[in-house]
């Protein structure tokens, strides 16, 4: 009943601290190459150091158990080769992915994603809507997230 | 009127289309070195080739007479210092920038815009809710926008 995060990039912090709060156990695999991996290891993350899509290090994290899969590198190749495999191992299970390029969003999909989202498309229309004066996006931001996503300098401050 | 978008990035071609779909004038200020030149100036999009942390062409470009600034590329210290000179020239104009690192977001804040976003955060959020079962974020990015930013495969299909 775990989530498992194949590679590491720009959300997957954002990520980690999510399921963190939702008290939802979690493991990322990550190739040995991201040079995060120290930090990660430092603060002890659960983590794998193999390419996400092979599929040894898939089984060794127990896919065949995990309530859902997370994609979401700066690479989409190489969250496309991750899925793939992923799906091939676990037809059945949940997998959510982030397209860097805006374009990938439909590769992703057929690589075998559940639902994919492009930060930079979600990204700029909230800007546009804040730029053109609609308060919508603050509004909508709130209510997505808890922490300070979409924080505007206030007259009362 | 008119939307000054500073420097271009992964988010500005969402920003464009959304500025374009919405009937608003704007006009992009991009470094000479950056490599989406060409193409831009193929589109015929409104086009000024310069630093956008100078202050001569924001001043060309009419910022004085801008209704909102725009400072979301993938270079946080360049959109810092874009927002530094554009707050300096209009201390009243509507100020829109994305952190690129989340950890950014107060001090582009501090430069002087007046919202702030970070993709990865939302994204991150967005992932993890649909990552958990939830909806909602679907249904939440549904109402963001009319595009296809956050689909799903869904059993119909
Ligand atoms: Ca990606
Ligand atoms: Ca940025």
């Amino acid at each position: 009943d775990h989530v498992v995060v194949l590679g590491y990039g720009d959300l997957t912090e954002p990520i980690l601290t999510e399921l963190a709060d939702a008290k939802v156990d979690f493991v990322v695999v990550a190739k040995p190459e991201n040079t995060n991996l120290p930090e990660l290891k430092e603060r002890d993350v659960p983590l794998v150091v193999a390419d996400p899509s092979d599929e040894e290090p898939l089984v060794r994290v127990h896919i065949d158990r995990a309530r859902a899969v997370v994609a979401a590198t700066n690479d989409d190749a190489n969250d496309a080769l991750a899925i793939l495999t992923a799906r091939e191992l676990r037809p059945d299970v949940n997998i959510v992915a982030a397209a860097t390029d805006r374009e990938n969003v439909d590769k992703l999909k057929r690589a075998g994603a559940d639902t994919v989202i492009s930060p930079a498309l979600i990204g700029g229309h909230l800007l546009v809507e804040s730029a053109l004066g609609s308060t919508d996006s603050e509004i909508i931001a709130d209510r997505l997230v808890d922490g300070p996503l979409a924080t505007s300098n206030d007259s009362e401050e």
